[in-house]
């Protein structure tokens, strides 16, 4: 017999990017950080008395909190500590929408979004982005419309790089009607003026989700947050949150490695400066690529390159270079490639540019 | 503006067990275990490689299901790592439960179920346990009368301690037409035989919780893991639970932990005697307490105490002493005593003691 209920039973699972046993791969696929996490985190683990691990963890991780506060100048109170992005994107569903109401996305977005609204048995509406990326400039009020709890946007955005700008936010979040979760996984590879927390403040319906898995260098932590007015944080912080939702020795990382900023922005300097080479030599290869304020690029195939996204992915997979697919209609000629070390990312060139002759003869 | 679903603004939030900042304080309140993890776990840090926290984590913790389905003697597919116990709770209930539907759990029982029944909009039929904490033995009708899709048992019992045996068990559990959860907690202080773990081939919807906070002495990992039929299992691994949801570091302490199993148990040993002494330090005081099977006793206050429970619990809080009080009406002259080490329990008999002699005169 089977016990599911019907919307879990016909549901698709969310599929991430593959993690290859092989420690050779170039793993350009799932969009870590290429340069190490803060050494201060070294010490904090090799000081860690395991003793401490017998009582449950502080319950709301109150001390990381403190520091993410005072980081974006807001209280304790506008701050959730989350294990990863993905739990606080979960939290916001089930604190704020019912099963049956809608939740607003873009046409394409990241893909984990209507998987988090199929398990809430929440119908989506998908809002297809223009040509270029951008938003409809009727986004709200076609999700006033559709009568959506919520709005998910990545921003800058997957799997495009493109970023809306905080007075394009300010004006959807006073026009919606609704919870605008403003999702800034790679908020650190910015290198424009950006800053969307003001909002947080001026308005009672947005919620910026930030994560140390990107710019932090420390997607193996697991360790998230949102920001937000209280009267938004403090439902999911409270109620609808698992209790003691992270463990003891990842607070006290997150704590070192908010504090060890400085470290994590050297680092995306250095990203920005590879994305801005790789993307060069994308064009030169004659791949339309747009400019990406994220860890990633998005490329087309050229027309005449002599195979297609797909086949590039699995011949590049081949060669032990993971970039990613998308088996989407409105990706199907692109790749996404996560920024990689200098290196990697010649390596990544060479081989494509050796694909191409083979190919494309 | 409010934007909480309906369920969720009119809900009480769970209500943990204080965590006093004190690190004098004798924690006696929230079943932590008072021996030391393994020593193993102190190695496995001190070479822990922080720019492996770069990558993330194996998503479904195979290395540790495999450990835990060795130990257990079932199959990969048959076990779900989780963020402790809670995150198992949480997923039987989003995967097999929809909203309006009934959840079914004893009365009194683990405090937190009625809470996650809440945040899915299910109802809860609570069944009252018999004076001596037994299960009424038409608990399996009740439910099935019910219709409720999962019924959730707490074995040991918590907060008395009593123990269901296996035969009860696949007596309810081939009897009820929804999922049942076997909430084993406290299983490693059992000193009686049991072993539920052959029920869950024989019947296709047992799942049954083990964590790594009580018998391990981890509570500060979250860490549980859940046993049962593939078809139950592969549904919370693969839809519904978060991609990602245990982190590197702590995979890695669980897979020690559950390796150095013998440690775990030598402590929960030294609980186990330390448990009977206590008891026989109450009765002898006049406190009525059943014999537990878990690492904490409940005691009923005797008549002409001097004082109610709730002050007993103050009296102790203020001697730096902290056990649970639960407001309960059927726990209300009882408190529920974790077991500490031998000098901790000394030191909370001797005050009950000065307090009998100061109030009972």
């Amino acid at each position: 017999m089977r016990y599911e209920r019907d919307n879990i039973k016909g549901m698709q699972a969310y599929v991430s990017g593959e993690q290859p046993e092989d420690k050779q791969a170039i793993k350009l696929n799932t969009n870590e950080n290429p340069y190490p996490p803060a050494p201060e985190i070294q010490q904090v683990i090799a000081n860690f008395d395991v003793e401490a691990l017998r009582r449950y963890p502080p319950a709301s991780a109150d001390k990381f909190r403190d520091l993410a506060a005072s980081l974006h100048a807001v209280e304790r109170n506008n701050i959730i500590a989350t294990r990863g992005g993905d739990e606080l994107l979960r939290l916001l569903i089930t604190t704020f929408v019912n099963p049956g109401e809608t939740i607003a996305m873009t046409d394409p977005t990241y893909s984990l979004y209507p998987v988090l609204a199929q398990i809430q048995d929440c119908p989506v509406v998908m809002v297809p982005l223009n040509e270029d990326w951008s938003l409809p400039h009727n986004f709200a009020r076609q999700v006033n419309e559709a009568n959506c709890k919520l709005a998910l946007l990545v921003n800058p955005h997957a799997p495009s790089g493109k970023l809306l700008s905080t007075d394009t936010l300010a004006s959807i979040a006073s026009e919606l009607d609704c919870v605008l979760l403003i999702d800034e996984a790679y908020v650190d590879f910015i290198d424009v003026e950006y800053d969307s927390i003001p909002l947080i403040v001026e308005q009672d319906n947005i919620v910026v989700l930030r994560t140390l898995s990107k710019g932090y260098s420390l997607a193996g932590l697991r360790f998230g947050y949102g920001i937000g007015a209280e009267s938004l944080i403090a439902p999911m912080l409270e109620k609808t949150r698992d209790s003691y939702n992270l463990d003891l020795l990842c607070q006290l990382i997150a704590e070192v490695a908010i504090s060890s900023r400085d470290h994590a922005m050297e680092n995306c300097r250095k990203v920005i400066v590879q994305r801005n080479i790789l993307r060069e030599s994308l064009l030169q290869l004659g791949f339309d690529c747009d400019a990406s304020q994220a860890n990633f690029v998005l490329a087309t195939i050229p027309a005449g390159f002599g195979c297609s996204a797909q086949q590039l992915y699995e011949e590049l997979r081949n060669r032990g270079i993971y970039i990613r697919y998308f088996p989407d209609p409105k990706l199907r000629n692109k790749v996404r490639i996560s920024i990689g070390l200098p290196e990697e990312n010649e390596k990544l060139i060479d081989s494509i540019k050796s694909l191409q002759r083979v190919r494309g003869k």
